[in-house]
């Protein structure tokens, strides 16, 4: 299992790397969102890209040093942690992986300095990269990196306003998480020093599958069987969040936005009850079908220029979809 | 009058690169601060560190090309904005240069990620730069990057900490105020390709002067005659501001501490006439001379070395000081 491989070396070297520094609250809220865990799936992104296109680009050179896309693998994942920092705080969150956000745990001006303390590390674990493309590595991090910033003012917005339209939404969503994913994958394969319209299918192979993925979640929350997902089914109808479903719903009918609204506690009976008589549970399986047909396409394309695909295909199963 | 050109350079740069993009209140935000103006301090040491250093180096190169120094200048301004934006959210300010902060304005998420995007656009602009000593330049600017988010830590620490000595209030202010300056001015020297020895002391100078005029402006705060510095006289003391001057006065008297917290409209005058009373007024001149002496010993050593300073003796004028 290659993937397997490629978690324990980015986990190892995560733990090699603890910030270290004064005020201790300052590094220690850093570590500490740093150490909650998860997929770590941008950086396994990362050194996947590095590990396809070396493959093909230096058939010849080691196939097992990974030492300058661990620093890109990690300045993307500082980078997130950053964000989710940063968001937890605007979104006002308790709890991030089950445990007090760092805002709750310490305190928001604590918060504020840990995140941009953490942008400026992400910096500092690109500038060490010394390999091919560094400059244009850089600029699509600060590119993607600027996304993001736009993405999340937009969701923010949005909360706020009721003409969303489905474009919007996937514009935001896009922006707000799929980008990252592009980014991730887009530069490990650069820095083998592929070409630049080479990357590009690598880019927007992960912003699908992350898509993909997207729809997916909000179909298992508003849909799923809680034995399954572990999540009790409905929480993002609980907590008003305007997803794609909520968004498409009120283009369909007056009464989403009618029981979304409503203190009754069988809102979100009412709300399921509703979407699925919209046909919105086979809709947005449709939606994510889209997103995988289109990685699906990138990765054949990518198949037929010579790269060997299969880690992708690990990862898809990783993340829990199929990738036919 | 070098300065003058210095000044006018920079902010045409600035007005040609107002920030673009979507959404509009993300980037209005970003624009907006940037325009509050000021004297734009930063970006002129690092032209001014340019300046001399290039008339020494490459005496024989086009002296009026400051092509590469002003997206140095531009970053460093860009982060200096930066910092404004969430600090002032961590100390709840309601005006910056008499105008409405940025999360007053728009509201928090809005400052978090304007400030975040402009931290971004900041190594965007150092990235541009082609010359010289990159790499060590944008190294040295991360690291300093770092040490502001500490003092900004350790400032919002003090607050509820009783047992502050003047150590460390010093290594605070020198962290959050003074290393930007210094960064600012060594960068602009290192542009031009000199050693690292040599720009250490366009550092050391650059950090003296700024606490030789945070100690004159806390001076002119308690102890300032307002016809001349145009504030009331007292801000810090009414604010709560744990100066200096309030640091020290705790190490030589009770009285202070327990006239700074009592609601007392009088405490004002009662602080200053025991502070004058403990000789403050002169001990503070003192300390602003003991950072104006070591100023004058790195100008010494530059102009030894062969380094013409006279610029920075007009900055120096400019900032309301004298350099000898």
């Amino acid at each position: 299992m290659q993937l397997q491989h490629f978690f324990k070396l980015y986990t190892s070297f995560l733990e090699s790397e603890t910030f270290k520094g004064s005020p201790k609250s300052l590094y220690e809220s850093m570590n500490y969102i740093m150490s909650l865990g998860g997929k770590r799936i941008r950086p396994i992104l990362v050194l996947a890209g590095f590990h396809i296109a070396n493959k093909k680009q230096n058939p010849g050179s080691d196939l097992t040093n990974f030492d300058h896309a661990l620093n890109l693998a990690h300045a993307i994942e500082i980078f997130h942690n950053f964000s989710l920092v940063h968001d937890d705080i605007m979104d006002a969150a308790d709890l991030r992986r089950s445990k007090p956000t760092v805002h709750k745990k310490w305190d928001e001006p604590t918060a504020i300095l840990s995140g941009d303390n953490l942008l400026i590390k992400a910096y500092q674990y690109l500038m060490r990269y010394q390999g091919p493309n560094k400059d244009r590595i850089i600029e699509l991090f600060s590119e993607t990196a600027t996304l993001i910033c736009e993405g999340q003012q937009e969701d923010m917005e949005f909360a706020s306003n009721e003409q969303v339209s489905e474009n919007d939404y996937l514009r935001m969503i896009r922006n707000k998480t799929a980008v990252l994913l592009g980014c991730a994958l887009k530069m490990g394969a650069l820095s083998t020093g592929i070409s630049e319209s080479d990357s590009e299918h690598f880019y927007d192979l992960a912003i699908d599958i992350g898509l993909q993925f997207q729809m997916m979640d909000d179909y298992l929350d508003a849909f799923g069987d809680s034995t399954n997902t572990g999540k009790t089914s409905g929480g993002d109808i609980a907590e008003g969040k305007k997803t794609w479903l909520y968004i498409k719903s009120t283009e369909l009918s007056r009464d989403t936005k009618q029981w979304f609204n409503t203190p009754n506690p069988a809102r979100i009976e009412m709300v399921q009850a509703n979407w699925k008589n919209l046909q919105l549970d086979q809709m947005i399986i449709a939606k994510a079908k889209e997103f995988e047909n289109k990685a699906i396409e990138q990765i054949k394309y990518l198949e037929n220029k010579g790269y060997n695909l299969d880690i992708i295909k690990e990862i898809v199963e990783y993340l829990g979809g199929r990738t036919n």
